[in-house]
C-alpha cells in the first residue's frame, strides 16, 4: 500500500540525522497520496538507525492508523491539519534542528536578511505564538496545526511562498510539494536562522534584504519566468 | 561477571565521542546492578578507539574494584555516592560536553526555554557550588558527589524527573534507568544548553517556557498517561 | 573538449560540499582556457552527489553555451564579466558558505585581522554594494560582475592579492589561478570571517593586524623571495 | 634514520586535519631526539592527504636540513629556538585552529575557567606581543621563538606546567613531552579557548577556577600522587 509514497517518506525521514538536523528520534516527516487522501508519516520514538521502510505508518486524514504496525508520530494531528486545509502541500517536516529553534524559542520571526532565505522563502517566517491552557486541554497537536493556520490567516501569508513556521518555544515546521522538498525547506531555515543571528550579533543595524533583491531571487527560481535549475 | 552490564556500559561508553560529546578521555558512564550492590565502569585514562569491552571495570558501593585489570575512572567515588543514595537510577554518565560545559563555568543553571527541554527535564538543570577547601582535602570525588545530593535536596527536586546537574567550574553528571539513557540526557543537556545560551542573546528578554507547554511535553513523554513511542 | 579543464572543474565543485562550504546546490565553480577563451562551469541546480564530470558546461566570454546537454550555472554570467575584465584569473568559486554569507548580510568588509588572513588576502576583503532596481532589471547576473569590478577599481585593489569579494545580502565570490585555488580561497574566506566575527566580540578593541605582521605573512608565501612550500 | 621518530611525527600531524584543528596545510608537528640533537618536523605546503611518512624531514637544531628530498615547515627556526632553550620539551604543535586564533586575534591570555583547563594548563595560557619591524627584519621565525621565550621569563611560567602560547594575531604553540602531547594540548587548548568565550559571553562576571579547584585538578594528573590514568 502507497508503497512509493513509503519509500520517499523514509528517505526523507533519513534525510533528517544526515542534514544534522535531528539527534535521536526528534523529527518526523510524512507526505500525502492526494487521491486516496491518505498520508505516509514516521512512527513515533523508532531509532533511525534501526527504522525500516515498512515501518512507516499509513494514516486517514483524522489521524487514524490505516496500515501499520507501530504508533504514528505523537505529532500525527498537525501534519493531519496542515493537510486537511492546505491541499496545495504534500510533504511535511518536523524537526527540533539547532539554530531554527533557537528563534523559536527567542520567540521571534525570521527576517530574510540574505539570497538563501530569498531563494526559498519569500519573507519573514513566521513565529506562531504559544498555546492557551484551553487549547492545550482541547488537543494539543490538533491545537498546533490550527495555531499555524492562524497565524498564515492574520498575516494573509501564502502556504507556499512561506514554507515554514517556528512554534513559540519549540521548533520549526516546514512543508512543500512532497517530503524531500520539505525537508529541504527545513535545512534552509535552519541555515538562514544561523546566518541571520550572527549577522545582526555582527552588526546591529544590519537590514532586511531590499525588496527588490528579495523579488528577484525568489522569482528566478519561483516563478513563471523562473531560470533556475534544467527544467 | 556482569557480562551483559559491561557490553551496556562499554556501548554507552563509546556512544560519548560518537554523539560529539568528549574528546580524548573525558569522559565516563557506569551502569549498576541493584541485585548484587556492584556497578560497571569505564577505566580511568583509557583510549575509546582501544578500549575493549573486557577492560570496564567492576566496583562495589565503595568504589572497590571487585573485577577487572585496570583503574576505574578517577570520578568513580562520585558514581558511588549517587548510586547509595538514590536507589531509583540505573546508570550515570559524566562529559566535559561544550555547551553544558560553557553553563557549568558561567555558574548558572539552565534554564527551562524550549520544548527539547520539557521532554526530557521536568524544570531548570542545577548547578552545584563550588567545593570549599575542607571538603577537597576530605575526599575531592565523594565530595562532590554529597554536593550533587545537597544541592538536590535544598532545591527539593526529583532526582529522576530532572535528572542531571552542572558543577561549577566543570561540567555535567547526567543519569537515568541504564547507561544508555545517562548518555541520552547528556546528549540533550548539552543541546539545550546551546539552543538557550542563544536564544537569550539573540532576545535578551527571551522567557522561560509557560508551565502548562512544560507540563505537556514533559507528561505526554513521562506521566502515566504518556502517549509518545511504542510502549 | 578540454577534458582536462572540465575534470578540475568538476573536482573543484565536488570540493565546496567537502570543505562545508555549501549545501545541496548552493554554490559554483568554474575555470577558463585562455587559448580558446572557453571556460567550464557547473551546471546549474545539479545535485553534487549525481553530479558527473560530463555534465560540466562549456560556455564561451559571452555565456553562450559550446559543449554540454544541461543549463549552465545561473551565475554564469557573472563569471563571465570577471574572466573578460580580468585575464589574470583562471578559476571562480561562488558559495553561499555560512560566515562569508554572515558578513555578506551584515554589509561588512572583512578586516584582515590575523596571518590565517594575511597569507591569502592583502588587506581587507571588501563587501560590493547592493545592486539598484535598475541593475537587476538590465541583467542581474552581469551588473553583479559589474558591481564587482566597480569596487575593485573604486578602491584601487589588486585582483590578485585581495582574490575575493562579498556581495551584499548574498554571500562571497572568490577566484585564483586555477579552478582549485578559488575554492581554497573561499575556505580562507569563510575560516577568517568565523575567527574575525568572534575574535571583534570577544574584545571589542581588537584591532587589524599591524601592517608590518601583514606584509611578512603575505609576502612569505606570495612575494618574490617567497619561501613557503616546496617551489 | 631516525625512523620511529618520524613515523610519531608523521601520526601527529596527521591527527591535526583529523582533531579538527587544522585545514589543508595550515599546522606543523614535530618532535626531537636528544640523544643526536637532531628533530623531524612536516615539509612545508604538502597536503596531509597525500603525505607519506617518508616526507617527513630531519634537521639539525640550527635548522639545516640533514636528511629528506623536502623543504621543511616554514616555521621550523621557531621550533628550533624552543627545542634548544628548553632541553625537557619533546614535541611541538602549531596551528591556526579556530578557537585559540579567535584568542590570539583578540590578543588576549586564555584564563583557567574550568577543569578541562585545569587537568592540562596549571593557569592561564599566556598570548605574546607583535614582534618589532626590527625582530620581523632579523628573522621572523626565530625570532618568533624568542618572544615565547620571553613571555614566558617575564612571567616566570614553567614551560612544563603551562604548554602552550598564543601569538598574538596568529595562533598557537603547544608542546609537550612529545609529538602526540604536543597535539593532545592543542586539542585542549582551542576547547577551553572555546568554552571560555561562550562562558563569559553568557555571564559576563563568569570568574576563573578557584585556586584550590585548579590545584586539585592539575595535581590529581600532574602531580607527584597524581592518580588518574593506569599508571
Amino acid at each position: 500500500m502507497l508503497e512509493q509514497l513509503k519509500k520517499e517518506v523514509f528517505q526523507a525521514n533519513l534525510d533528517l540525522p544526515k542534514q544534522g538536523l535531528v539527534k535521536y528520534t526528534w523529527g518526523n516527516v510524512s507526505a500525502i497520496d492526494r487521491k486516496s487522501g491518505l498520508f505516509v508519516i514516521k512512527p513515533s520514538g523508532v531509532d533511525y538507525e534501526t527504522m525500516r521502510e515498512n515501518d512507516m505508518v499509513v494514516v486517514d486524514l483524522d489521524g487514524n492508523i490505516v496500515e501499520g504496525k507501530l504508533n504514528p508520530s505523537s505529532d500525527t494531528d498537525t501534519h493531519a491539519v496542515l493537510y486537511r486545509y492546505y491541499t496545495e502541500i504534500g510533504g511535511i517536516a518536523h524537526t527540533h534542528s539547532t539554530w531554527a529553534t533557537i528563534w523559536a524559542q527567542a520567540g521571534l520571526d525570521v527576517p530574510a536578511m540574505g539570497t538563501t532565505h530569498a531563494d526559498t522563502f519569500y519573507g519573514s517566517v513566521p513565529c506562531a505564538r504559544f498555546l492557551t491552557e484551553e487549547e492545550i486541554d482541547r488537543g494539543y497537536e490538533t491545537e498546533t496545526g490550527n495555531v499555524i493556520i492562524e497565524t498564515f490567516e492574520e498575516r494573509d501569508l501564502d502556504i507556499l511562498a512561506v514554507p515554514g513556521i517556528l512554534l513559540h518555544g519549540h521548533g520549526p515546521f516546514t512543508w512543500g510539494k512532497d517530503a524531500k522538498s520539505a525537508v529541504m525547506n527545513s535545512v534552509v531555515l535552519d541555515e538562514v536562522a544561523k546566518t541571520n543571528l550572527f549577522a545582526r550579533g555582527l552588526n546591529h543595524f544590519a537590514e532586511e534584504l531590499p525588496q527588490r533583491i528579495l523579488d528577484k531571487h525568489y522569482l528566478r527560481k519561483h516563478g513563471e519566468n523562473a531560470y533556475y535549475g534544467q527544467e
